[in-house]
């Protein structure tokens, strides 16, 4: 196998570097507005969106790709803030977002949508906006 | 604020899922051919092409952007697979890499280079490398 050749590190460097500049400055921007860090936010916003409110525990880790343990630690700090709760059902744990959590999504989406904005979808001019979005959807989806 | 659109949320979770997908998949190709995790390959590299085989120990968790204690347990862990070793420096640390570590990084490069274009560059279409390449730089140097 040949290594890579100059224009494609130039590419695999440039790639990892905004992908890794972009998720920090999006959870920055989140995190100085409302205290929720990455993880709180990715919780919550799962709990809404997939399951309306409530998740069971092991979806929720599904969902993120967590170890059931990490998960179980995150969640733990998030129900003394008063963010989620757990609760037995059938067999398994149910995480439920709190009214307190409610209030922090809804006032984390719109800085969410600037942050996004800002650090990722104003660089993209408008007439290559689809068609990147469908490399990186070919990519993800391989 | 308006929250996102349509369009920008496909882009914006497909921007996210190919960068999870890419990191995790370059990754699993190195370790299953070589062993070493994505840490490990991480540091060897950047021993080898920033420091000429040697770095001091801060400034490979500044290139890393990680903090010292993180690299502290990685480095002891790796120096116990004999892939580095670390001495005194005037006042600091300086982290070396081992014969055995550039065996390993000789094997682990002609791997990651095929499977960066396995998993990203193929989907690129060569017309538009320099272009995607660019806008990713621009998002990456902000």
């Amino acid at each position: 196998v040949d290594l890579l050749t100059e224009d494609e590190l130039r590419f695999w460097h440039a790639w990892k570097q905004a992908s890794e500049a972009v998720r920090a400055r999006v959870a920055e921007d989140i995190s100085l507005a409302t205290g929720l860090s990455d993880a709180d936010f990715g919780i919550l916003t799962r709990l809404v969106d997939l399951g309306d409110g409530a998740l069971r525990q092991n979806e929720l880790a599904a969902s993120l790709g967590w170890h059931r343990s990490r998960l179980s630690h995150q969640l733990t700090r998030m129900e003394q803030r008063d963010l989620v709760s757990r609760g037995p059902a059938d067999g398994g744990v149910v995480v439920t977002i709190t009214d307190r959590g409610r209030e922090y999504v809804d006032a984390a989406r719109p800085v969410h949508a600037a942050a996004v904005r800002v650090h990722l979808l104003d660089y993209v001019p408008p007439r290559q906006l689809g068609e990147i979005a469908d490399l990186l959807g070919r990519i993800a989806d391989r």
